[in-house]
């Protein structure tokens, strides 16, 4: 599997390392120019490398940015690099403290990475320069860890991520080291408090090795972090709790030089490393118990080698340190002054030659080519993404004689398929979710994987598809889940992630720092497009028979439409052959998050695959076997569904509606692809106006049946000309403990209702039909009554299907797939 | 503090003790009877004593709910009944397995409670059969624990949150116990992860006591769990770890009798209240160390009692029980008979007599009134809410000697008043947030009060404000401070959560499950009104300049306006004096959640105290002093926004139309309020249509400058007779490393792109302002390289003030209050 340039020999022990003075001193002089060119960074607009006198000029006019835990970054990189080299180790690393952005900057500029990506940040005083000013500057790079960093998979912005990621990016990568730096802030978030026992998921054998170093430096913005204020047996037992065997490091704080504690910490990290060495090697032989796997405790002075007070106030080694400490560097003299005596004491001179070149005795520190951290291409996944080798998703397709002539559970139709996609795929993709993979109907994957586990077992009585090896990965925590998935993919690999619909909530903010992600990577040509993030939400709001209100939310649709349309991507296929076209295109997109919404009870099947194949191709479509249009004529009403359910519910409509009302002309609309809807000039999906004209007319009457939040259809026309006479039925936090025709019932979406909407809003049927509407406001009250009283939804509604296939033969109607067995929501 | 009918002498030690053989068979029989009552809750529709042979047809048509957990959660309420009699300990509980909702509802049964809040569930074979009927019923109650549920804060939905929540609880209530119990499945997600940590957090003086029970029964929905499968001595070092003193108890896995597991697990938990006494005796004597509070680790077989084997396949002690192991009973005559047998096995002859009265030896195992854990106030928190003791908000004002006559950090004003409201409400008030409180400006509220923190301490130089007690609350956790308020609030308290706005999506779901909490609770006769939840998000999108694009995301307003109107206000008050009187309206309110959103930059302050009163009570309006337009016609063109940042880019527009279109009736128009956008009948704060058009016109152009992402505004406004006329300007995810008038440019909301809009919009202007037009193209192009090439905004942008101001002397224009040191992000 591995990529690098030197074909490295995986995970040698250390027996070569050279801790000589000359080594030491090399590792001095990387990390003293890494944390000049950071301080650089963050306060100098001109005059770089100090030629001359530093003056007010010299200093940027708004100082932002955060140097505290930067030299912490510049000092793990720089013995990092060290046995990189000496061990030909592949290595990516995720620095959890993205914030300390000038740091990574700095160190892909000392090994040659940046000037490779960005020409113009030159080896020479004014490629200083411009690498000063352009950061936090306007037009420039972020002050965080972000796409524009080379070797970067871990965007600095909201904190808890790391450990989820390194491990996802382990996965499958069995020679690579994944260096993770957690800050000691990030550390009390809860998804990084759960991420620890990410090592009980993690295999010795097939995945990489993650290794977390705990950045101790005991504070945040304005307060203490909680793991630097207990007891240090309390932290020991902590991190053997989570399963690790720490080694503690502590430097800083006293007046121990730092070549001695380069000394210290390099003979440790070689201890580390061959720990680590020795682990794969057991595993390779056979050794199945769960390693403890090597982790280190860093505790150092935050804004370590900072000034040590300013205006008589403690900074280097308090919160003082978080950010920009001589904020007001321009305007007070004195300040400008600390300044200086700061920046001169990292003997730039030393560092850099009379032309700005960095001493080539710095550089020598990096390993080459692909080893360098900065240019590793697992840290640019979409170089290593290879497409999956897709099954045929036709062939997968249930029988669908006629409409509504079949019934499945549309996930495990989509299962099947998924099987043979995982046997394809044996080493790029994978499965994630919440504890809810059978739950949500994908459990044929069983037949072909397992759900990877590396704690105890306990025996097949009750451990079942549970193996060290497997592509399903399955823990509760949707942190986890999608940390994981996000990880997996920007390395390069594929997969997704199933989750309860109402739950996919827990994660809208990683979504968010997923999606700006993929915007930014658009834009920056040497990022190479990686797969799709891919969600399957198939326990919704409309099923939560056994949960209720508490598990009914719809929003997450909601929440990623804010979000640029160039990057995401909503479906709503209303049956199995949808489900697989839909899915089929998924997998094979590129820099998108597809958000796929399919229930997982039983449903007519409603849509042939050459149907279904063409319906997902144009997004949505009229279905003219459900209306009751005269060719040539405009339809007097259009009835709309996105969503499995809301189609189910138009359908039945739609029936009603051609008994009772024969000259009624209905047009049925289905619509899978919910970007469709939006304006061509707001999403690339976007029809034109004529189009959307073409399709639900400019003025007759649109009962738009919706499974989400009903605004959302409208927040999507509300520029388009019949805008003004289109009725959304959806949602509407009207749930409460109910049947599935009751839950429909109370939020207005079911068939009755939409029935009555028809009549009243097509002019001509108001009074002529007032009896139709009485009976139809009468079945509902039979219809809620019955569910009182039996418990159950009453029949004629629950057994319905599309006259279509009432001829058929009862044997046909039910898809031998369908589980007799108890109801594991 | 204690608030139950027998006043309980606190923290008593357990000397009285009885653990005779009679005591434990007391307890066996509560046991059983509740376990019994919970299966017939799962399965029994009829027959509910048995009184008949079991047919299909006693057996509920659709069979929903959650076994596996229940027994667990069962066995530790009756032993808790016992300590808490005993020791007249004041008791709530929290259940995070809240999916075992029959044995909470069993429970408040069998100690009267549920009785007393819903009489028609009498005390009898009919009250029996109600009370099994309606358990996750259509027109019943839910599978989980609810609000539904008498005794309980905490609903079983999403998982993770029951020790925040417990925490919350225990803040300020020094003689309440609060008895935790933690799922082993909850125990894997991330918020549960951290929220151990609380206890670093919690004055063992001043505060009440977590128990918390690690209820380790193995197994999810369909996986073992992981802290089920790591080795005991790394659970132990785990628990160790995160601060506690763990105890542990083993049952279920051998043939011991009930009896004897009884007495072993009262003996534990007889030591543990004695632990817990100690620790309190000890703290109340000054000893200021950190307790490492006692814990349990509960490891029972998933399911116990329940049947072994089912279709041969192993159901209890494995996954298989977690949800209702005999799904199919009512149509499988051996699976009829199984669920018979298991009925039978809690011998409910023994425990019922022949009308259905539980035996009063069960009952009097339960304490009495309010000790009762089901009836316990705090878990009812309205009836102990007291109205906070607010100070006038006026007094606190700034002078604004004309529009934008003064500058301030709106926020560091709120504070201002929060100091006081803190001063007065020493115990029944608290902040929290995520190491931002300084960061966003409520800094003076030190002066009061400090961060409440019992981990080390390090000395004054680096910890400010930093006491063991203290009315502010900070973790790097987002997911702890919302359930730390919630729990909070839950018990009658008062509260409010500052946050950055990109970062409240962490708490998206925890948000959605508190929200359908009040809506729910609304509705429920018993539950009285308790405190809003209120967020102040004075870090905000337009000025993320230390951040970048990674911490902009408006979208939590969108998020919010979802859930049901009854419950959720949005507010955007545009300067100081409009953010008090906001705040003061939040404080003072109930039911509801509030988002404040305010920017903490400085900024110019438009209104007076009473102008802002007024604004803020008609919750939009139009602001004459900015408009030009005459009495009696109608304007040209209408000037709206919402938000701090798009009232100063509309008045600067504004006034650029006033100097270049002297003629052009504008008319200016601020919005505090956003529901008010609404229709009166979406929302109760709704606008009427003639009161919207009487202020935005049905057919003048529209310019809208609001806060987020511009849909929003049409979502709210899609049904206005002006919709087609309103432009909305916002956030369009454009966001990069800017300046803050850059970044407003970038998303078109700036002033020079707002007055092309109205040239644009407004038909007589076209034309004729196409020089205008240039130059404001022109100014912007400008604007733009000067912030490329000097890192600041262009002064004439930056440096603008309201025209009525510049007439003042420039000393009046600076409030004091601004601060000039670091900008501590």
């Amino acid at each position: 599997m591995s990529t690098t340039t030197t074909a490295p020999t995986a995970w040698r022990a250390g027996s070569g390392s050279t801790l000589d003075q000359e080594t030491l001193e090399r590792i001095d002089k990387w990390w003293r120019a890494a944390n000049y060119l950071s301080v650089g960074q963050i306060y100098l607009l001109d005059n770089p490398l100090l030629r001359e006198p530093l003056t007010r000029e010299h200093v940027k006019p708004r100082l932002l940015g955060h140097w505290g835990t930067t030299t912490g970054l510049n000092f793990l990189y720089a013995h990092l690099n060290r046995v990189i080299k000496e061990r030909l180790q592949d290595t990516i690393y995720v620095i959890g403290p993205g914030h300390g952005g000038p740091g990574l900057v700095a160190s892909a500029y000392l090994d040659g990475t940046y000037t490779k990506y960005y020409p113009d940040m030159t080896e020479d005083d004014e490629g200083v320069r411009r690498l000063f000013r352009q950061f936090s500057f306007p037009g420039g790079i972020p002050s965080h860890v972000a796409p524009e960093t080379p070797g970067s998979i871990h965007e600095g912005g909201e904190l808890g991520y790391a450990l989820s990621h390194a491990y996802g990016a382990a996965f499958d990568n069995p020679d690579l080291l994944v260096a993770t730096i957690i800050g000691d802030g990030e550390a009390e978030t809860g998804p990084l408090a759960t991420s620890w026992h990410s090592n009980k998921f993690v295999n010795p054998v097939n995945d990489g090795v993650v290794l977390p170093i705990l950045h101790l430096n005991g504070y945040k913005i304005a307060n203490p972090t909680v793991l630097a204020r207990i007891d240090d047996d309390e932290l020991t037992d902590l991190m053997q709790g989570y399963g690790h065997k720490p080694h503690v490091f502590v430097a800083g704080f006293d007046d121990e030089s730092h070549i001695s504690i380069h000394g210290r910490f390099a003979t440790m990290l070689d201890e580390v490393l061959d720990e680590i060495a020795e682990i794969k090697r057991r595993a390779h032989d056979g050794d199945e118990s769960r390693p403890r796997w090597p982790m280190i405790v860093f505790r150092t002075p935050k804004g370590w080698t900072g000034p040590d007070y300013i205006d008589g106030k403690k900074t280097t080694g308090s919160w003082r340190a978080h950010q920009v400490p001589l904020a007001n560097a321009r305007d007070t003299p004195e300040h400008l002054e600390v300044l200086r005596s700061w920046l001169e004491s990292y003997r730039a001179h030393e560092l850099f030659d009379d032309e700005g070149r960095i001493d080539p005795d710095i550089r020598a520190l990096a390993p080459e080519g692909h080893l360098r951290m900065s240019d590793n291409p697992h840290a640019n996944g979409g170089l290593l993404l290879k497409d999956l080798r897709l099954p045929d998703f036709r062939e997968y397709a249930v029988d669908v004689p006629v409409p509504g002539g079949s019934i499945s559970e549309a996930p495990r139709i989509l299962g099947n398929w998924l099987t043979d996609v995982i046997r394809r795929n044996p080493d790029n993709f994978r499965i994630f979710g919440p504890d809810e993979t059978a739950s949500n109907r994908l459990q044929s994957v069983f037949e072909v994987t397992d759900k990877q586990w590396n704690a105890q077992f306990e025996g097949p009585e009750v451990d079942e598809h549970l193996a060290r090896a497997g592509r399903v990965l399955e823990m509760l925590s949707e942190h986890q889940c999608q940390g994981w998935l996000e990880g997996y993919l920007l390395t390069g690999r594929h997969g997704l992630f199933n989750c309860y619909e109402a739950f996919i909530h827990i994660i809208d903010s990683m979504f968010n720092q997923h999606a700006k992600w993929l915007k930014v990577t658009n834009d920056i040509p040497w990022r190479r497009p990686i797969a799709s993030l891919n969600y399957l939400l198939s326990s919704h709001v409309w099923r939560q028979d056994h949960n209720g209100f508490s598990h009914q939310d719809p929003g997450f649709v909601d929440h990623v439409i804010n979000k640029k349309a160039e990057v995401v991507r909503v479906y709503f296929p209303p049956d199995a052959n949808t489900l697989l076209s839909t899915y089929d295109h998924c997998l094979r997109s590129r820099q998108y998050v597809n958000v796929v919404v399919s229930g997982k009870q039983p449903a007519p099947n409603f849509l042939t695959m050459d149907q279904a194949i063409a319906h997902c191709t144009r997004g949505l479509g009229i279905w003219e076997w459900a209306g009751t249009e005269v060719e040539g004529e405009k339809p007097d009403v259009v009835l709309a569904a996105a969503g499995d359910v809301p189609t189910l519910e138009v359908l039945a409509a739609a029936d009603i509606l051609r008994r009772e009302i024969p000259d009624l002309q209905v047009r049925v609309i289905n619509v899978v692809d919910l970007m469709r809807l939006q304006d061509a000039r707001e999403h690339p999906h976007g029809l034109s106006d004529k189009e959307f004209d073409g399709l639900f007319t400019a003025d007759r009457p649109v009962i738009f049946a919706y499974h989400g939040y009903p605004w959302l259809i409208h927040r999507l026309t509300y520029r388009r000309n019949g805008h003004q006479h289109l009725h959304v039925r959806g949602y509407k936090e009207e749930g409460t403990t109910t049947t599935p025709f009751d839950m429909v019932m109370l939020n207005d979406l079911d068939r009755f209702h939409l029935v009555i909407d028809v009549i009243d809003r097509v002019d001509r049927l108001g009074a002529a039909y007032a009896g139709l509407r009485q009976r139809m406001q009468d079945a509902r009250l039979e219809a809620r009554e019955y569910t009182r009283t039996h418990g159950d939804d009453i029949p004629e509604v629950r057994d319905w299907v599309w006259p279509d296939a009432q001829d058929q033969a009862d044997a046909n109607m039910v898809d031998a797939t369908i589980s007799t067995g108890g109801d594991n929501e």
